[in-house]
């Protein structure tokens, strides 16, 4: 029943470097201890859809608090009944590739 | 306090066609009386992101009943204290271009 | 042999409003004589891979000339055989829900 | 003057599981010895923006040969002068997280 999200957020007119502010999202994401995996353009996450969201919609309240604007993007993926799929998804193509 | 999203969804392994699934979420995006705006590529959504996370949340569950898999999209321009952007975004480019 | 594709840039570290930079952008949009349809988080571009692409790079060129930083994020959707998708996948969806 | 992009391409209608396709699209990545980094809601690819749109576009082509359907999502992200960053931005937010 787990969905995959590929989640990046930022905010827009705090300067060109956005480090602190995505690393505030990533220290939360951290402490959902839901399995995730860092990547140069977003963070991927595991879950079930409500668990997955409530992270989000935590990440999103951190920002918003001191951020004026505030950009998101995600994509998600739901397979039903199958969950450990972020490792398994990598593999399998890594294989085939 | 109001984001505008880009939300796209649609099954994956139901065929080439999708306008079926799509249409059962824009069906409720219509019932949520949010501000919307359709597109070719995605529906445009105002309000507060706790009703906008609802409606995504609909279309999620409505897709999600009878497909094994579902893929979504979505952007989120959250912006402090502005409300009615969504008329006004594309018409300060319109001017501007 | 058309693709849709659904297209945002703006700068990161000039401010909080990009609308200045977003009608640049537009403007090339326009130039190319493409079928397009702008919307509050995206415009939406359709012709042959090549003609599109060629859009998407002139809009890059444009912006980076003069910003340090630049987010760009695109969906493409090909469709063999078809042309005119624009309209007739916003009618087929408007029609359904 | 590099970019790092985050891509993920797939067909629709060639049934629920796509990742013989995602596969070659993953070849083609390798085999253009761009510094890349695979993960499980799309690939991220570093180098000059022609060198990454030029793999893009090999994806596209290798995938519409023999899928009617073929979606794709793309985000983007280039910054100045700066190259090497795929691995420095997420030691950064590590870092920081």
């Amino acid at each position: 029943m787990s969905v995959i999200i590929d989640f990046s957020i930022f905010p827009v007119g705090k300067g060109e470097s956005v480090s602190d502010y995505v690393s505030r999202a990533v220290k939360i994401i951290k402490e959902s201890r839901l399995p995730f995996k860092p990547g140069p353009m977003g963070t991927a996450i595991e879950g079930e859809w409500d668990e997955v969201m409530a992270v989000v919609n935590r990440c999103f309240e951190a920002l918003r608090k001191d951020c004026n604007r505030v950009y998101m993007t995600m994509k998600v993926d739901y397979r039903k009944g199958e969950s450990g799929r972020m490792e398994g998804k990598v593999k399998t193509v890594e294989r085939k590739s």
